[in-house]
């Protein structure tokens, strides 16, 4: 099992930011901007388009409602979306608010928040998803 | 009319890898990486998320054919998936053979090739489709 669907499972816990019969959005705990959010399909598959298309159909329709919950919280240019997949065998998305094309540099150092400001990030998402 | 319309309407030349009614594929000339590909809506959208749902339903059901044949072209561990858009206002996705982290990082110089070169890898990456 991996640590994602841990996560999606309550066995981690993680700041979650939405979910639905499909998909699992929370905030990446290294991230490299404040909203920086993690979107998983609630099915274990290694490569990204190894994914049903059932899921990957509508990966981005779910992905979009976290998109523009972020793009509300936070000063930005626009949400930058990532697949990479080296790390965890399990297929995610990087939605990361960006005003630089290095912002979504990888190999740049992550973020290092507390608890409580992990918390706080995640109530002022939740609350720009309440907006609408 | 972006820099993307007019490659899409053939009035700039590039080196196709895939099109259907929704959706235009070429290699970018200024890659990370050989095989390195643009998948553009054939509908002028800046920003990724803004695109109309009926497009992003149908995004990554067409960007994942044009992976599997990348994949099938190049030494590499996967394909690698990013939408930044800070540059051309026409959402766009770069999908990109990686192997690791760096390889997704536009902060570095990107590769010069040839024309020849270009359509070397255009016409590999195009027998790849065929294979199946």
């Amino acid at each position: 099992m991996t640590i994602f669907t841990k996560i999606i499972n309550g066995d981690i816990p993680s700041y979650r930011i939405a979910e639905n019969d499909k998909f699992y959005a929370f905030l990446d705990i290294a991230p490299l901007a404040e909203g920086h959010t993690l979107v998983v399909p609630k099915v274990e598959v290694d490569k990204f388009f190894e994914i049903p298309d059932v899921y990957l159909a509508e990966f981005l329709l779910f992905a979009k409602k976290v998109s523009e919950a972020l793009e509300r919280s936070f000063e930005c240019n626009r949400i930058g979306v990532t697949v990479i997949g080296l790390e965890v065998p399990h297929a995610h998305m990087h939605l990361i608010p960006i005003n630089g094309v290095d912002d979504m540099n990888f190999s740049r150092p992550k973020l290092k928040l507390s608890p409580e400001q992990f918390k706080g990030i995640q109530e002022k998402i939740l609350a720009n998803f309440e907006e609408r």
